[in-house]
Parts: C-alpha cells; sequence; structure tokens
C-alpha cells in the first residue's frame, strides 16, 4: 500500500490507541500496587504477585507488540512525516523510545532480572534486619551483572558513551554521567561548606518545640489543612486525591484520582507534616497536566527529575519557610490543642530547618540530603566503571559517609543497605533525587522574577498563584520535552547548581547567622 | 498429531493454565471494582470506567481465546477422554460452558456493555440522590437493550426455551423460569399467610428496644466483635478480610482477600449489624472453598443461590435467633456504654424479628424478604417478555408493591432506584435470593439432623462447629456441582420450599404467638 497523508493519519492514530491502552492498564498497575500497601489484608499477598506479574506480563505484550514497531516504521518512513506537528512528532518520538527500550532486550534478561529482583528484594529485607551485608552481596552482585548486561545493550540502542549513561538515561532522558559529576562536584563543594558553617555557629535550633506528643487522629486534621493550603482536593463532592497510611509515604496516580499517602508517629509529628507537602508536591503535578494530551504519550510527566523539583519546592521551599508558617502555625496550634502554644514562629522554623550530618538519606535535611545522593551516584558510577566491586561496597559507603558527612556508619543497615532501590534494580536512578533539587533551585529564581509577591501570597494563606505559575510552565507541559529542554525553555539556562546553593546560603545565614 | 493420553494430559495442564490466568485476572477486575466503590476519589469515574472497559476486554479475550476452543476440542475428541477423573471433567466442562457463553457473544457487545455499565451506575447514584428516574431511565434503557441482545444469542447456545432463562441460568444453572414460578408461586402463598397472621396478632413487637442511638465508631467495634464469632479475621497479622464503607453492602474476593462492606446509620444500629453477619456468610464461603483447587474452575463457589443461602443462614437462622442473642447481647450492652441496658431477650429478639410489610428489601424482615425478590422476577420477567418498558418500570413497581405488600412507593429512590443490581446490568440475578433462602431451609433441616447440638453450641458462644459443617457439606464443594445436583447430594431433594417455610411458621408462630 503507498504511504499518503491519509495512511499517516491511520497509522498515527492507531499507534495513539495503543499508547492509550498502555496507559490505561498503567494505572491498573499502580492501583493494585498501592492497594497492596495500604489496603490488603495480610494474606493476600500469594494472590497479589500473580496478579501484578500478569499485569506485568500483559503491559510488555502490548509495549511489545510487533504491530507497535511496524506502525512506527510505517510512520517515520511516510514521506508525509514532516507533516506531523510537533506535538504528533514527539507523540511518535516517546513511543519509539519506549518500545526500542523494551524490545532491544532479549527476553531471557528481561525474565532472569524479574527473578533476580524477587530475590534480591526478599534477602535485603533479611540482611537487613540481620545486620549482615555478606548474606546480601552475592545477590545483588547478579542483579548488578543482569543490569549491567542491560545497560552495555542499551548503550548500543541510545548510543550512549558508557553503559551506566544508557541507564541515566531511563529516568533523566539525555542528562550524561559527566555532565552529572560536574554539576554534583561543584553542590558538593558548596553544602560541605554551608553544612561546615551551620554545625559551627554558635546560634544552634531548640528542638524542643517540635519534639511534641500529638495524636494520630489529630495529625490527620493537619493533614486535610495542608492539602486545602495546597490546593490538593481530598474532600468535595468532586475531589481528586486522598490520603492513606504506609510506612513509607508516596504518590501514585494520574489527572482525577491522585492519591498520597504518609504514616502518623505521634512522637515526630513533623515526620508526616513534610511528607504530606511532599507528596502533594507530586500529587499536584499529575493533578496540572494538560487534560487536552490525557493518554497521549505526552500526557504524562517530564521524568523523575522534575517530580522532585516539585515535591521539594512544596516540602521545602514552601514548607519550611517562615512566610508558610507565619500563616500555618496558629492553625497548627488549634489543630492540636495548643500542644504548641509556647512556641514561637522564629524557634520554630529554626527547628524544622536543623541541618546535621546524618546517616539515614530518607531523614536528612536540605543541606545534607545532596550529598547522600552524590555519595550514592560516585560509588554508582565507580560500580559500572569497574573501578569498584559489588563485595566492596560497604568500606566505599562507609568511607564516604566518613569523608563528606563526618558520620561513623556502625553497621550496614544503616549504611549501604538502607535504601530499597539496588536491591530493586534501578541503578541510575539515584542522581534525580538531587537533579530535582537543582531544577527546583532554578525554578524559584524564575518564579521570584516573574511572580515577586509569591511569598508575601504564602503569608497570607494563598499558594495558588504560585501553584498555578508550576502548572503553566512545568506541568502543563507533560512529556513535551526532555527534561534538559524544558529547563531550558522556562529558565534559559542548562543545568545549573548556583540557584539551588544561592538559596540554600541565603536561607541558612539567616536561620544559623553564619 | 495423535491424541494419546500423553497429549491429552498435556491438553488439559494447557487448559488449566489459561484458567488459572482468568481467575487471576477475575481478582484484578473485582478489585478495581472494590476501590471504585469504597475508596475512588469521585472525580476518577471516567478513568475508572476506562480501566473496567478494558480489563473486560482482555477477560473477554482471555475466556475466547480460540486456542482453548481447540483444547476443548482435543479433550473432548481425545479418545481417552474417559480416562479423566470426576474433578477433570468438571473442569473441561465449566471451561467449556463459559467459553460458549463467551465465543457467541460478539467483542463489540461486551465493550459495550462493559462501558455502559459503568455509566448506567454513575448516574444512577445521582439519580437516585435527586429522586429523580427520568434521568436513570435512559440509561437503564440502553444497558436493558445490550443485555437482551446477549440473552437472546445466549438462548441460542444454552437452548433455553426463552432468552430470560438464558440470563438465569447464568447465575443458576439450569434452574428455569417455569420451575421459579412455579417454586416462587408456593413460596409467595406461604408467605403472605404468615405476614398476615403476624400483622394479625396482639402480640407486637416493641421497637423502642433497638430503635437507639449508637455512634458509628460504636458500631465499628460491634462489627468486629461480630467478625471474631464467626471466624472471619480481619484483624491478625494473617488477616484474610477487611470491612470496609459502602451505602450498599457487598462482599467480594476469594480465600486469602475476602473484603466485605456496611454502612453506619446512628439511628439504625441493627442495619449494619445484620448486614455484616450477612457479609460475613458470603466472606466465610469464600474462605472456606478446598484450597487444593485454587486457581482451577471448580475452585471457586457453586453460584449465586448457595452463596445466598450461606448470608442468609448467617444473618437470620444463627444472627436473628434466640441462641445467638442469649450469647451476644451482653456484648452488645458493653460495646454501647449500656445504650441497651434495660433490654432483655426476649423483647429484643422480638424486635429484631419484627414483621412487617415494607418498600426497602434490603431492610424486609425474613417473611416479607422473598416477596420483594418475587416482584423483581416478574417484572423481569415482563420486561423480556416485552410485556413493560423500561420507562414503565416505576408504575409496575409500585403497583405490585401496593398488590403484593400493601406499601405505598413515595418517590423512585425508595422504589425502582432502589438495588444497584439493574444499574449494573444484573437482569436475572434476584431469583437467586429467594432460592438461597429455599436452600437455606433445606440445609437447616439437615444440619438439625447431623448437628443437633449446634443451637446449644451458639447459646455457648461457638460458631465453629456450624461453620465446619457448612465448610466440609457447601464450601468445600466448590463449583464441583451444579447447585441442584449438589441440593441433592446434600440433602436428597430438588429445590423445596417446604422446609424454609417450616422454619419461618416455627419460628414466628412462637414469636408471634399465632
Amino acid at each position: 500500500m503507498a504511504e499518503t497523508r491519509e495512511t499517516l493519519t491511520a497509522d498515527y492514530n492507531t499507534l495513539l490507541a495503543k499508547a492509550r491502552d498502555l496507559f490505561v492498564l498503567g494505572w491498573t498497575q499502580s492501583l493494585v500496587s498501592w492497594d497492596m500497601e495500604t489496603k490488603m489484608p495480610p494474606r493476600g499477598i500469594a494472590l497479589r504477585s500473580e496478579q501484578l506479574a500478569q499485569l506485568s506480563q500483559i503491559g510488555y505484550r502490548m509495549a511489545t507488540d510487533p504491530e507497535v514497531g511496524k506502525l512506527l516504521d510505517k510512520i517515520e518512513k511516510n514521506p508525509n512525516y514532516e507533516t506531523l506537528s510537533e506535538l504528533e512528532k514527539r507523540n511518535v518520538y516517546l513511543v519509539r523510545k519506549n518500545y526500542d527500550e523494551q524490545t532491544k532486550l532479549p527476553e531471557k534478561l528481561v525474565v532472569d532480572t524479574a527473578k533476580q529482583q524477587a530475590i534480591a528484594i526478599d534477602v535485603w529485607k533479611k540482611a537487613k534486619a540481620a545486620k549482615n551485608y555478606s548474606l546480601f552481596s552475592p545477590e545483588l552482585e547478579k542483579l548488578f551483572e543482569l543490569r549491567k548486561q542491560a545497560a552495555e545493550i542499551l548503550m548500543g540502542v541510545k548510543k550512549t558513551a558508557t553503559p551506566y549513561d544508557a541507564l541515566l538515561d531511563l529516568f533523566e532522558p539525555r542528562v550524561l554521567s559527566d555532565q552529572i559529576a560536574k554539576v554534583f562536584s561543584e553542590l558538593r563543594g558548596s553544602l560541605v561548606s554551608i553544612l561546615q558553617k551551620c554545625v559551627a555557629s554558635p546560634k544552634q535550633p531548640d528542638l524542643s518545640v517540635i519534639q511534641r506528643k500529638v495524636p494520630a487522629n489529630n495529625q490527620e486534621e493537619i493533614s486535610k489543612e495542608l492539602a486545602r493550603f495546597l490546593e490538593y482536593d481530598i474532600e468535595s463532592k468532586n475531589a481528586g486525591g486522598r490520603i492513606d497510611t504506609t510506612e513509607h509515604p508516596f504518590t501514585t496516580g494520574y489527572y482525577d484520582d491522585v492519591r498520597i499517602t504518609t504514616h502518623y508517629y505521634e512522637d515526630l509529628p513533623a515526620s508526616s507534616l513534610f511528607s504530606v507537602m511532599h507528596e502533594c508536591g507530586h500529587a499536584i503535578y499529575e493533578q496540572n497536566l494538560n487534560r487536552d494530551w490525557m493518554y497521549q504519550p505526552i500526557g504524562v510527566s517530564s521524568g523523575y527529575g522534575f517530580h522532585e523539583s516539585q515535591s521539594r519546592f512544596v516540602e521545602n521551599i514552601v514548607g519550611r519557610s517562615p512566610e508558610f508558617w507565619t500563616h500555618f502555625l496558629p492553625k497548627l496550634k488549634s489543630l492540636t490543642s495548643n500542644v504548641f502554644a509556647d512556641v514561637d514562629l522564629d524557634r520554630f522554623v529554626h527547628a524544622i530547618n536543623q541541618v546535621r550530618p546524618s546517616k539515614i538519606r530518607v531523614e536528612a535535611d536540605e543541606v545534607t540530603y545532596c550529598l547522600h545522593i552524590i555519595i550514592r551516584f560516585e560509588i554508582e558510577k565507580a560500580l559500572f566503571e569497574g573501578k569498584v566491586k559489588v563485595a566492596e561496597l560497604p568500606g566505599v559507603w562507609n568511607q564516604k559517609y566518613m569523608d563528606y558527612l563526618g558520620v561513623k556508619i556502625e553497621n550496614d543497615s544503616e549504611g549501604v543497605m538502607q535504601d530499597t532501590h539496588w536491591a530493586s534494580g534501578y541503578f541510575g536512578y539515584f542522581p534525580s533525587y538531587a537533579l530535582g533539587n537543582i531544577y527546583s533551585g532554578q525554578l524559584l529564581h524564575k518564579l521570584d522574577t516573574e511572580l515577586p509577591s509569591w511569598r508575601q501570597q504564602i503569608i497570607e494563606g494563598n499558594f495558588h498563584d504560585a501553584k498555578q505559575w508550576m502548572a503553566k510552565n512545568v506541568h502543563s507541559y507533560g512529556a513535551l520535552y526532555d527534561p534538559v529542554d524544558m529547563l531550558k525553555k522556562i529558565t534559559g539556562e542548562e543545568i545549573n547548581p548556583t540557584h539551588y546553593i544561592n538559596y540554600l546560603n541565603t536561607k541558612f545565614s539567616k536561620l544559623y547567622e553564619y
């Protein structure tokens, strides 16, 4: 059959219908996982793993359907290809990228990796409980070798300089390890400097103003009030969100059904408070995607880094600011029967911004957080370059924690085994966390220019305009651009840690009077 | 290839692997529906209907996979077919039955029906809230037409006398509308007679002993206590169940993950109490299926009628008995801060067994309940015979309620829109409710013979032996037999309303002293 503008349109529409199927199935997978984490009776786990394996298989078959490959070939070779709009071309590009990533790996490698992931996670849990890395090391080694094989194949597909770059590209497209190394190097120096100044300062926070007991039901009311402030609707008849409890908070969903989770530790009310703000940042992103692009490849977020920029913006730049607490501290007092009655704004804001070297990433403050990430990135890079072996990870890990953070790791459960990412085979994921913080600084710099009144609005209890700015400049663009291009479009810049460093310096020099 | 005993085994195993896939997918469908009813944010409905339609399509393709048809043909024609065990033959029979039912329906009809179901349920909720049948009628009409198309096709497959019989067969295999009409006719006469005697009796219950305000959180504690008594575990680290809230209570799940729902009306504590017992009856059935048959076609319940026999046995034969309340009334008193402190056993048991004509099926007493079902059966039959139109349902409904129960329906929310079944497209489902009650009477008759101490055990707070009797005689047989055959096997009888009528007469003649 001759390839015409008509066949191009028909092929494109068929391709998009297939992408739509994959999107709908993806939300079913997410929902079934959400239920497993939040609602499933414990005995349900065996049946649940059958369900998840089945959905994963159905999704894999949809994504690797040879018909998709044929449609892509036809569309790309159609003499009228250039008549497609920018949006249409981007949709084709995104389907192609996913199709190649999925189909170029031999089925045996995919199956072996899935099996080894399950084994490694299981063993990781046991080894972590036993504080015994030597149990975990052989299984992690096998998983690493499988991911390395995949990385080597993907390197050929993506034409990246190194296998590790091919994995990074899965999480942060076209951001390369050399560039990350350069950016992280600059960031690391500044963070260590800020950290040292904070630690050396005679002005230290009084943690007693936040370490107070707040019953779980009061913390739930605080969550609802935070959601109201952030315009994440969980209450109205037209609500598109909900909050449940899990040990590890997360966000799942798209558009009209975006769910967050938190945990309520009665002795640590700040934990849930900032978790909720963090997850609301993710949720707001999903809820403000461009509705016209729903079900299309471009109709999802721009990726891990930008997602983290949104959650960290809400959690830290907004949520740990004096402006927010000028508004919210009175509410917190009234929602907790005046548990915080004696607390004044300055002491409270300093306490929630305590800077101190620590061992656990997910509990780290704004200044040290990226140092935890940088350590992981450096280790991953060395691992893929063959400069360090899996069995040697604890030594390397502990040395870096001593060098950068000055903390002594007592056992590997609070060290190299603290995160689930490597046990899950997610090599290349960690850098996006720090990139997200860097992006948040660049976005903040632009927001300050374009909406200079936004901090005053927060004092007045109005997050709407700042949210709309993010929706307009970030959320609504979906996956139309790769992160680096979107960053350029919004800020005119490449990845640049300067603004984030400036933000931290301004904030912490005031708090710690250095 | 020659058909041998080896190819028979191989084909059978392949067939069962495909049946297993269908079982796993079925639980995903149920879970996604459960979430829609219990947890989904309201705005999620559009995406949810896409998901349900997709899962329905995937399930349809699995069930109608031509490979299944080929395997069935090969197995059935294999000269060694007779060497299959009874269980294996039954598995083959059940796959064949489902395959024929599914393959004869065009895929478009199946997908359109799934979509229209989601729309009709959503509109039903809104129309019911607005007491406005005219909102609902057009969507119900569309759904009815789709189900009628399916019924007409299935009539040819099943070789039933009418399209409606073909739908009945989906819920209660081999039980036909003529037989139902005959059994219901006998039942109706007896029920009307008992109803009249109760209404005419000078001894009437004092409802003030149950019409007391009980806060929702106390009702939740009552639910938990009921679940403990019934051995439906929702609390332990190995729990296989959970209780959530929905307007219309239901049960969903299999084996290790069986979930019930209820509603907590503070002024009507009895409503949730008996709903929970009812749904626990369903849940216990699913949890006591034969584990060796899990994922096999025979590894599910025997069908709707037997399911209802179990829920009604627990709700009424146990739950509204003086024996149960001898045990449970003290617990109720202590769980409700003595709201019921002044209540004595006899007055309480009479009050929870009040007989009176009413409008709402799910709130109906034991005597009138089946009259509600008989009305629905007659309407469905007339609908499929073309003797009444969807738009005319309110008039027909209201007239029958006046004729049989003597009650005047004030609006369609308490009339024709009270149930979700038609909004879900479940035409042919209702008769199973009354059949379940009839079966429960037949099972009770047998239980009284084989475990004469069971009522004394209930007084002592022990439901275990009665539950085990049901597990051994009903639950563990799964779908090995059609309901009529299982009834014959357990009781030696055909469908026979006599025992149920006798049970009611014995019970209510004592309570009402007629």
